[in-house]
């Protein structure tokens, strides 16, 4: 059998019960490592888990699927993955290489920032399509995440932007030369991704395009969330570029038309009577 | 402090550690028992976390929050809801009065039907707006829905429709005559579902509306996501119809553009075969 593992959000102890006992009765148990992060290591889950852990970088999931699948048919494997198993990032891959190797597989689901975001105040079913924010270079700066967010925004609804994360990558130079030597990880932070979106709006506003969002857009910052020292800021796009979340991860959130019963929500985690201040000013947001 | 817990889909097991060592350590705990259900009741939860649970109904949250809240200022109180605290039904109100009573809150999250729904091989990214479909009376047939299923489709995206639950509810006999008689509790089906859609394709056909979808247009239905004995059927919305997925709780989804490796995923939870006819019926999807 073929274990998929949502670790949840936080820390070791995030994990289900029924997760634990899976992990605690399988053979092998891979750590996948490269599309999210918990504020634990793999040393302390190691030790919350009783189990020693393998590290499932990008490559080994994506060419080495063999390996990890070897005698799953007689024999439980365990692939744990930070948040749900078919969260923002899925693992399609391994699973349809398990079905056509005639390997079971269940999985065992967690909250996900997917869900987990709903404790920011606003309400999940009032959000449109997720988008991703990725590391801009000097040659590759996207924008259809913004015409993404533009779009739900005009239909009313709010955007969870999940934010980039780039761990095990090499440098074009190392890369050239063959040398498998790798940059520190880097995750985006919310300041980060504001001015992303600051430097897009600018550049449109420039070129005399409509603009479905703008610098005083309210938005909702998220760090660590599930975790002990989660932290939540609500304010305007252009504030958030100045504010410091702290560790990773961080995820944005581009609100909508916001119900009355989420603003006050928002208000549990804004400056006092800021909100107040952020809706006057924010025109194109409407409280109805 | 007041805790939210979320308990996931499925069993007892379906807990996080975390959320265990709450439940035990908390003075009074409250099962929230109106928005979504279990497949265990109440005795089976008692005896797992080794604690007796209040059971909560839609009275106590929304008239009885003080009872719920009092003396959680200098005792823990945990309030645990089945899937996540802050998922498709929020409890947004007994937080705010948490907080304006001064009393600290902490969530710990769990999966909720709005991201294990990915485990069915739609990328959750792709989903546009969740909608509910309510039990129609004689004299209420909401629609809305409906249009916001087509326009989520005609961005490509695809939809959660979540269904309805009823739970402690009155017949409008016994309620005038101040009976406090409930009738069984109802729980949508998928079918019931389907054949609901089935009526408004059929009637805007009449009256010669363009249609956003069809009788024949890719839809999956699960059930008991989660729990062992979860059901996932890939089928048409006509085929849906006359499926029979089991117990509640039930959720259905209607297809928007399908990626390949989506429809590969699709396949797995399908007929053989099946869904390559149904690509190619509903010349709606297109999957490019």
């Amino acid at each position: 059998m073929l274990y998929l593992i949502g670790l949840g959000l936080g820390d070791a102890a995030d994990i289900t019960v029924k997760g634990l006992q899976a992990v605690r009765s399988c053979s092998r148990v891979y750590l996948e490592a490269y599309t999210s992060i918990l504020t634990v290591g793999k040393e302390a889950l190691e030790e919350y888990y009783g189990k020693e852990l393998i590290l499932a970088d990008r490559d080994l999931v994506e060419q080495g699927a063999d390996e990890i699948l070897k005698d799953a048919d007689v024999t439980d494997v365990a692939f744990l993955v930070v948040g749900d198993p078919f969260g923002a990032t899925t693992h399609s891959d391994l699973v349809l290489r398990a079905v056509s190797s005639g390997i079971p597989y269940r999985v065992i689901h967690n909250a996900s920032i997917m869900n987990a975001v709903g404790c920011c105040g606003l309400q999940l079913y009032n959000f449109g399509e997720t988008v991703s924010l990725v590391f801009w270079t000097d040659t590759w700066r996207p924008e259809s995440f913004y015409d993404k967010i533009c779009k739900n925004r005009t239909a009313g609804l709010h955007t969870l932007c999940l934010l980039d994360i780039k761990v095990k990558e090499q440098s074009v130079e190392n890369m050239m030369r063959g040398k498998k030597i790798y940059e520190p990880p880097r995750f985006m932070t919310v300041s980060q991704a504001a001015d992303q979106l600051i430097q897009i709006i600018q550049r449109r506003r420039k070129e005399g395009a409509e603009l479905g969002m703008t610098e005083d857009t309210v938005c909702v910052g998220v760090a660590r969330l599930g975790a002990d020292d989660q932290a939540i800021r609500t304010a305007t796009l252009r504030q958030l570029v100045s504010c410091d979340l702290g560790g990773p991860l961080h995820s944005l959130v581009v609100t909508g038309r916001l119900h009355p019963l989420e603003v006050d929500m928002l208000r549990v985690n804004a400056e006092p009577n800021a909100l107040d201040q952020l809706l006057v000013v924010d025109s194109s947001t409407s409280c109805s």
